[in-house]
């Protein structure tokens, strides 16, 4: 819901000005912008009153939930790494700016899934912290994958208008390195989220077809 | 943080598209209109946090204002309220339409205030429902003076453009009843709220000067 409620305030006229997303118009081309607002006002609410009832959680691991996911979407997450993306629209970003910018935007949001599941399982801090690191690396291979379909695919694959990013006059790693040099990058950001499940003793194989999944998208 | 949200995203072009709030220009008057969104975004997400976060409450108390809030604030509660409004431009609505309306879109925030401090005060499930009743109500008082300051006082004094609700074409009390049935409305709503407080069994004086004043602003 929260990930929803980020792509659809993204889109916005006042934002990245999208037409599509997942292959089909985005939603204030299909209902008033008004409508489009308040339905990510609400996907981002309705989010904390779903962890807030989850029913088979304790009070301390809905709460801890609750603060993970309003730290990672919040000032010093992707709402953080959203205003840098604005303001550096125009400009051209030094390779590290653009990863502070995108750990924010999308890699806060990672980070706090992966964590969630090492919260309702009840794990210690050590395996949290390996957990939480392979999410902020996830997202950030994620990312470099994205800015390359961004301009290899077409839109019927991708689901959106190709390439706003070059009409908002984006940094992306693209822009930065290239095609061949980003998909070393992504590359070698998945191996790095990978070497993080190495210290968790329990058996990793699902998330590390997942980390794959995600980075052949 | 939740009423300013709610305030900067109803200001927005696709929204209101109110030029001032509180006697100074509107956010999306004095930055880009895509700060403006994320601002509300980020005040909205931001209250969660603060809840999660709170040192002197227990995880069950913090559970319960986080439920009470997100319900508050969402789909059944002010969003609710907010695009009934939206829909309702360019109709006249009936008075239990407008009322439902408000008791959504105000009312839900001010009850959610109101029982937020039964709930701090670990008080039982009668105090809290007369708590909350009591915030509804004073919620629907503070929306037909709002309405009637609308007409009848200065931009100065009110701190927005007059009327932004005429330009709208939004059916308010003053439209429905005339401004001295709308005052009346209001004195019989106060009185129905502080009726909730009888059976309270501590000294609510402060929440008695406190509806009084809200209604006399």
């Amino acid at each position: 819901m929260v990930h929803t409620y980020s792509m659809i305030h993204d889109d916005l006229p006042c934002m990245d000005n999208d037409d599509f997303r997942r292959g089909r118009p985005t939603l204030h081309k299909t209902y008033p912008e008004g409508h489009a607002v308040l339905a990510g006002d609400f996907l981002l609410t309705h989010a904390f009153e779903v962890l807030s009832e989850a029913p088979l959680l304790t009070d301390s691991q809905k709460n801890q939930l609750i603060q993970v996911l309003a730290k990672s979407s919040g000032g010093h997450g992707m709402i953080a790494g959203q205003i840098m993306d604005i303001e550096s629209e125009h400009q051209v970003l030094e390779l590290e700016t653009l990863n502070l910018l995108h750990r924010c935007k999308t890699g806060a949001l990672l980070q706090a899934s992966a964590l969630f599941g090492a919260i309702v399982a009840d794990q210690d801090a050590s395996v949290c912290e390996s957990v939480r690191a392979f999410g902020a690396d996830i997202g950030l291979a994620f990312q470099i994958v994205d800015d390359i379909l961004d301009v290899t695919q077409s839109q019927q694959k991708h689901g959106k208008t190709i390439s706003s990013d070059m009409i908002n006059h984006k940094t992306t790693y693209v822009s930065v390195l290239g095609v061949e040099k980003s998909q070393k990058a992504a590359e070698h950001m998945l191996e790095s989220a990978l070497k993080h499940l190495d210290s968790i003793p329990f058996d990793m194989t699902l998330l590390v077809k997942l980390a794959n999944f995600i980075i052949r998208l």
